[in-house]
């Protein structure tokens, strides 16, 4: 008998990079019939939510949900502070920098790149020499993503805040923190983010569907100047509403709100620094496997993390090489064999090329605990003998010697 | 004992004009694990959507998805077919056809609105008297609600399509059928329509949080004539996506496809015809009640339809006249004795007036049957006897005759 | 087109008397993994339901706890007090009560019933009679149903106790509350009842499959006389558990014990007076209905209850007749036209009789309230309608106005 | 901060031998409205399970469904085929062959119990010996624990059979499959057994509360000779129904048979022997983990399995010892730090003594796939790390060994 679906019965684990294991409390909360939109439990529900997001993104200011994907909240954060023709700084370490980007070109936005490629952090100091040669200030923000989902490159928020101040420039800065709430020390306020976008299906660990704004007084005097901005995206209302639906400019996400109020419960229940400490453990768990599976004769034949300074990593998401195909060939022979879902590589080579073959993805955020991290990497280690890949010794074991540590 | 709390034990029942009561298949097929967004079931899930979708708007053209509610929908339909200082002419039913003007008024678009009250039909003579002065074709597009479910007066669409030919206008005739879609007959090729937008919390069945627009070549050459649309309404991707993600412009909503398959086969198991049937026979029942508790000696002192003419009325939702404050008191009691929930009345006076509390509004949305009419009269009947509000007598019986008969 | 199947779309109603319609909260609950059944949490929580299940059956004394139906807990009770050999007396008013005795026939013991028939309530004076004559004390139990489920006639369990006492006899009285528990008011200590039966899907709202003997110190001396009970119906360890896995002599019910712990929540949230007040009210807005539709030239024709006396009446249960085979055809036309599943007729007619066609029942127990019994009885009234049965007006109406009395 | 609970966080992962993981599919099957037990969807597919349910047993002939545990299917089986005063043999490899002996000596039956203790298979040639010297066939029935779950211990049922036909003896071969249905290979037909017991929650993925009892025309004979069986126990109108209510003794276990449904369907959609082949591949990669932390100085410090030779190991479940207390150390670590529960040692020492914290078991039957597995095996290394317990190297890499291996 082959085995090929042998051992694929038994529950399936997506350890993609979002949208990440829903926890069962957060899905029974969402089984349940229509509420009322008008009056009753939905309205104090909500309301409820409102103080956890902003504690969940450090901040005493705004936050705007709207039904949408993080595509979305990019788009809704934009509408808020930017007209046709200004112009924005968005220092990028991946694929997700230039959707950004992209998204503010299609509103007419201008934008200026500065492109690290897809290894790397930021280079602050480039940064910073662009600001200060914006002497008229025609930058009105400067965008910059968290963690890049496609790199998995974590940049220094707060780094950047203080170049922006350093140079005396007025820009907004605005984060993307669609793959590190939750899971990456973010706090909003204390580290001068001005705006802030999220959504709910990876560190909120919740249904895809609903995402978030977080905006500042800064922000919304940015909004508060606009001539025009698009009733849908208005994050006005939304963020003081006087009326119920004015949350959700129009019928609320019923089931979803349902879906937060567990999650934000878990989240907070657990203890927000209590949830960064645990991200960071599992993830130092992943990087100790890979680096014992990088250890052969020729490096280049083997797994490799895509980010060398572990200063600058993800504790959510870890992008590898393997030499094409070998990532595709191991992430189907996962997914058959093990009931083992990877994600895909994603912008570190061009879709249609042999070398996209040549990378992949972890995810672990959110829900995600040690028994998970090891079923994770001993499915690696698994599929990695199968395929006859090279890899070095002592990897699990690495992993949980890390685990096994206290802190 | 008090009355009050006693009998409210038991299912509670939602009949608002949406959300509308989910079916347990929905339900069940939403608890469930995420699945991977690049491959696998999800995918093919999905484009198995899109023919059920069109089939239930009558459309052989494109269809559009988008993670939003209505008004979402709304503002996708405008972006993708004006521009700032195109004209729209609205001619208006009700609450929600001002609404979708006010948006597009946001979006910077011109705005004349044919203002029929909120007990009117459109009267088509103007309308057409409107287009006929509009020599220089200014105006791009014709909005119009279906069923505004503030008001819940049906219009004819197939009839305001008529006038615009005979016109020989050139406008597009956009419809809103939020209300309507899946409940009362509507036809989306056949009637003309070039733009429907429309959401999944009523007749559709499902939580809410995605809506979608439909459209034909004609909009979509309206489109192509755009020089900017915003990334997230852009609907050319997401009519004709090429890679998954762009179905929905970037993450899916992954529980409601689950559950959107599940309504589908819902409705296109029990057969489109069937279904507008049902909601037409369903509507009639109520009617038939409604008329006979308005037989008082004093017809202003008791319950009264909005909608005169039958002709003209919603199969999904009936706004009720009952002298203020009686309408909201009895949607109260109901709701603390019986455990039944009515809508709020919206749009038929001011919202902080007196006479605010003298409307509410019945859903009879999607997942209805006859026995679920039956007790939702049954319940007003026992709340108009509790509050002592005069009313005529066999309206249950009148309401289980219609019932009872065969078509 | 055919009014068939034209309506049974929407949310089913099984309105049988057992299972009932299962609360929300109590299905969410038993939506989740299976816990550890030797530590945490699911401990706990099965000690916090003795508590209450006591409370619930009005006694301070025992309460053992079988995964069974109720007719296991039937057995469960005979085999706990009896011996083969041993005598009981069996007052019966309905078919149920039969099932008791033939159950303990099967188990050996001698078995003496008294035949009220099927729509009356015991004879006390015979009763009386029978245990004065009985000078040996051979008679070792009384057995009596509190409701019998197939007649819904409702027996004076407290007079029953009176009587034996008055006679001076030992025999234990043994009560099967299965269709009355969480309906009628039962007082376990206070009527002098030393065994008590009653099962989940009834009152207690949960999905069968778990049921329950509660015992006084008379009856855990009767078991302590036996010389042999069998180990998995004995109730000893299972009510005084030493170590978890006694509770159930062996595997824990896992997720019905969760199912149970909302259940038990939701009677005591609303408070044990006021659901046995909110089953009495729906029971009269029932019985009110039902005399109205009797109002007919020859009542033979038409609807009728089958336990005239209303003192004698379930609140849980409505047993009916209608001419056979029309009994029949509305439960047939209800269940195809408003999806609306009535009970059966049980034990009064042979099965395979045409008479058998002449009956049927009405469930009200647990998770009902006002709209759910308005839609009930009007659904009823529409197949009155539908299939030309006689029926007197006004039934309706007639209902509402006891619904909207207070008390 | 401390290591404790920082990784539980997760979806928690239960690992006892029993109940084991409930697929999704079965919980979506059971979250729905009781269904009408009278007629409808839920009669046909009853019997629908009926061929599935044989086919898994491998039995062409009878089977009743309980609403109980497994110690409720024990008593069954010995309830229909033997009486007061009858002699069993019960050859014993754990606990809980003594269980089954203990509740046949509760019906009043003689039991001679041989014992092998808790880490040897039967000794057949004894049990041959035994039967040859029953020359009068006073021995009615051999009890024999297929897998003993506390052991885990796999007895070979055929060869008991082949010894049994041997001897010419006329005993029932009665079968335990309890821990083994749906994991180990067992065809009771070609193995020719003639009562087998087995229950929901281990290889059939259900939440317990449901057992099954299968028996052949011998069984049946058997059950034919005796005077009185009791009603409840009594296989003969569960195996035949007339009615439908005859399946169950009463009322059916409504929901558990629609997560009987699904999970029939999974392992038939797998395939009976995948289903086999996927537990044994799983066990494998267990026991290669297992010697291998086994591999140290002195092997008494460190972990070691139950059962030495592999040939006798249950598929399913896996006893081991570690010294005390490490044994309860290891599996309140892995619990409060990993989120991974694993089972207590059954049988193996007494439960007030110090060594019974010296043994523990892994479940993995069932809803099992190789990167749960790799989970369990490595959430246990990352404990045996944690504190501290000798173990040898290489255990994980081990497993990963044979799970890439195709067979």
């Amino acid at each position: 008998m082959s085995a090929t679906t042998e051992l694929a019965a038994g529950r399936p684990y997506l350890a993609i990079p979002g949208p990440s294991v829903i926890p069962d409390p957060v899905l029974q909360a969402m089984h349940r019939p229509s509420p009322n939109i008008y009056a009753g439990e939905l309205l104090s529900l909500t309301d409820s939510l409102i103080p956890d997001l902003k504690a969940l993104a450090g901040t005493q200011h705004f936050v705007a949900i709207y039904i949408s994907n993080g595509h979305g909240a990019w788009e809704a954060a934009l509408s808020n502070t930017l007209q046709p023709g200004d112009k924005v700084l968005v220092p990028a370490s991946g694929r997700f920098a230039i959707g950004w980007a992209e998204m503010a070109e299609a509103l007419g936005i201008e934008v200026e790149i500065l492109d690290f490629g897809t290894a790397a952090a930021w280079d602050l100091t480039q940064v910073a020499e662009r600001l200060a040669a914006d002497k008229a200030h025609e930058i009105k923000a400067v965008l910059g993503v968290h963690v890049d989902t496609s790199s998995s490159i974590r940049n220094d928020m707060a780094a950047l805040r203080a170049e922006i101040d350093a140079a005396g420039h007025p820009a907004l800065l605005m984060a993307d923190c669609i793959a590190s709430l939750g899971c990456d020390r973010f706090e909003m306020d204390a580290w001068g983010v001005d705006v802030m976008v999220t959504a709910c299906q990876k560190g909120l660990m919740t249904p895809a569907g609903v995402s978030f704004v977080f905006f500042n007084d800064n922000a919304a005097e940015a909004r508060a100047r606009l001539s025009r901005v698009s009733r849908y995206w208005d994050w006005t209302a939304r963020a003081t509403p006087q009326e119920f639906y004015q949350y959700f400019g129009g019928t609320a996400p019923t089931h979803h709100l349902y879906g937060l109020r567990a999650a934000l419960d878990l989240i907070h229940g657990e203890g927000l620094e209590q949830v960064w400490a645990r991200h960071q453990h599992l993830a130092q768990a992943i990087w100790a496997a890979c680096d014992a599976w990088g250890q052969i004769e020729n490096p280049q034949l083997g797994l490799r993390m895509n980010v060398s300074d572990p200063a600058l990593r993800s504790h959510a998401v870890t992008a590898l090489h393997l030499p094409a195909p070998r990532a595709t060939e191991l992430r189907h022979w996962l997914e058959e064999n093990l009931g083992l879902t990877l994600g895909i590589g994603l912008g570190l080579a061009p879709p249609d090329s042999p070398e996209w073959h040549g990378h992949f993805r972890l995810g672990h955020m959110g829900h995600v605990n040690g028994h998970m991290i090891m079923g994770l990497l001993g499915g690696i280690e698994t599929g990695l003998k199968a395929l006859d890949i090279p890899h070095g010794p002592g990897a699990l074991s690495a992993a949980a010697r890390v685990l096994a540590q206290s802190e």
